[in-house]
């Protein structure tokens, strides 16, 4: 496995096109297309939220179809809009389908930005063709800037990987910054692979990875109307079948989207650290998770972080709250190896060598709450002046 | 059921008092004693964290003795402190206990603060001489002050009420301010009453007036170590005993617990909304509840109210992730009686008119997710600069 910079254009057999279609801006990429001229098999995660947005509606029904496409705009969620919404997507959609000669219902569909007001339909109509002609293989990095909404910077990765049949390389793009939860397939990402595999073998795969990548980030813990995650794969008679190859396909892919989720958290809304969350010990796989989820969403947590205190009293009561099983006196608490709990009580440690690691802008709590066998890895974000002041002043 | 100005005080048969014993400051009210000669029913609410304090110990212990005193502390938790937290805080209520005369075993304990200290056993020994030599019945408004950590302004709340065997009183205090959250017994509450009831009506009435009252508030969606809510009632041959008596005190606990609430969330750390969230037409009580708590919980719902942004969509979202069943074509959203979301879509209203209600500093949010019969409602604050500025600088 290799990684490349060559972001989504090093996976042969797709395109790409942005434009500024003035959605809700001028002088703003926000209308945007990844293409193939082969018929993809697709996977894709989506929010349980029971307030979805269209494109994700469209998106559910579509995904078994052969994909030619994925429709992308940002600036407008195209949430809370009802039929209006979906018609307005669905003859997007059909437009772009009969501009690339693809077959009808073989696009799929993401919007991001704000909810509740109606797309303008006919000045994205207009900027369709202008779309469509500007698909260029060698145009993968506009994507990333087409799709970003309060994200400061562009998101790809990619990677190439061997297998018996050859070498094929994948890559992503995802668009995050405020609103990424677990239990959801983050707000926007899409990755694109010339390894071509079977939709059982995908969807199997990308729900694995997922839920280790994509599901284990956190910034404010809130779940949003319109996340989706897809992957695209072409169809083929040569699909990667053995069990060395799959797991070739993978590594490669978890290696994209772990490398996009810290990009995700790192870039997160007025966020100043990026903290790993390591669960040990615990009696469960659940329990595991429970607990690094609870510490890496707690708001005391939280501005503990960004105001470089080590208050581990903290992440020891987000344990004791999180639902997992434990005792009190098995919890260990430690921050890039210095240990501040053991066995439920303070451990004296010099407060000037802790502060100086809390200033780093990365860095790993530990967090031990038994002998069990189980762990789970989380990566958080602190909560700043910033956050606050980017959400105070987000729609108005 | 009338209203008092008289706050502890207006409790006949208790006694009161507050010193500074230096616990982690000097020259700050920190120790603290509310005391009857008289034996009392005790019943008693908890945090459900597993990392509790050495208090909350104690007090599951000894909720079922005839109790005589609470012996409270601000600036330091007693929490992850071990077998020697335990020690201490048994050895303080065996002295006070001594000092005034009471039967072993008879104190209940709570504690407020920094989290991972012990207490300065010693020091608070030597305190306590002068804590019961002050103990009056007139000094009822020390206690609240005693007990503050991040509190801005001491709460208490008082209510008389008549029944067939005479007039009694209710009263309390809390402490809250930040780490408030739903499905715990609140930071520290003390709620007195003249009234004589069983403990078993005692420990009924408690936690149907806690779930409405404490348990539907939330600030920050940390849960503490230390919450405690304790309601104390003199044991009699002559306990209210006819359902109308029982009702009559029930009112006037809910009363002194609601008006607690209000000024716990009014006090909210770095807050300045108190916003009150109601849903309604949910197919369950639960679902209700989660609904309530989901939207008071969300982080951007609260950035929101701090920003004075009638972000409606953020509110649906919430709504939307909170697990309640219902289908998004709906969900009506109204603030203050103005309609924002009509049947999962957006209602054209005045920005202007929205932001001036939004300005106030209380206001109420109307959620309905259907035609069923169960409503809940929640309070909540905003989050504001303040809020990161306190608690990214507690501990240091």
């Amino acid at each position: 496995m290799k990684k490349l910079d060559t972001g989504l254009s090093s996976v042969e057999g797709f395109s790409f096109s942005a434009v500024q279609a003035g959605i809700r801006y001028e002088n703003r990429l926000d209308f945007s297309l990844i293409y193939s001229s082969k018929p993809c098999n697709a996977s894709g995660m989506f929010t349980t939220n029971r307030v979805f947005a269209a494109p994700v509606k469209i998106c559910k029904e579509r995904i078994g179809n052969a994909i030619h496409g994925i429709l992308v705009n940002s600036t407008n969620a195209n949430a809370c809009t009802g039929e209006n919404g979906v018609r307005t997507a669905e003859m997007l959609l059909s437009e772009a389908e009969n501009l690339t000669k693809s077959p009808a219902a073989s696009f799929l569909n993401a919007s991001t930005g704000i909810i509740g007001r109606q797309l303008p339909g006919e000045k994205m109509k207009h900027a369709l063709p202008d779309l469509v002609k500007g698909l260029s293989a060698a145009n993968g990095d506009i994507i990333p800037r087409a799709i970003m909404t309060t994200d400061t910077k562009p998101k790809s990765a990619a990677f190439s990987f061997t297998t018996s049949k050859g070498e094929f390389a994948v890559a992503g793009t995802a668009k995050g910054s405020g609103m990424i939860a677990p239990n959801m397939a983050t707000l926007l990402t899409f990755v694109i692979t010339s390894a071509p595999v079977a939709k059982k073998n995908l969807d199997e795969i990308f729900r694995r990875v997922v839920e280790k990548t994509y599901n284990a980030i956190t910034i404010d813990g809130d779940m949003s109307t319109n996340d989706t995650a897809i992957v695209l794969s072409p169809q083929s008679g040569e699909n990667l079948s053995s069990a060395e190859d799959l797991a070739a396909f993978e590594e490669a892919l978890n290696a994209v989207c772990t490398d996009l989720s810290y990009q995700l958290v790192r870039d997160a809304e007025g966020g100043t650290k990026c903290v790993t969350v390591k669960v040990h010990g615990a009696k469960s796989a659940s329990d595991a998770k429970l607990c690094a989820k609870s510490i890496s969403q707690s708001l005391l947590v939280k501005t503990a972080f960004f105001g470089n205190d080590p208050n581990w009293g903290r992440i020891a009561c987000a344990a004791g709250y999180s639902g997992a099983d434990f005792k009190m006196e098995e919890i260990d608490v430690s921050i890039e190896g210095i240990a501040l709990l053991e066995a439920g009580q303070p451990f004296e440690t010099d407060i000037k060598t802790l502060e100086a690691v809390m200033k780093r802008p990365e860095y790993t709590i530990d967090v031990t709450i038994g002998k069990g066998g189980h762990s789970f890895t989380f990566l958080t974000s602190d909560i700043s002046y910033d956050y606050v002041k980017i959400n105070a002043e987000y729609s108005t």
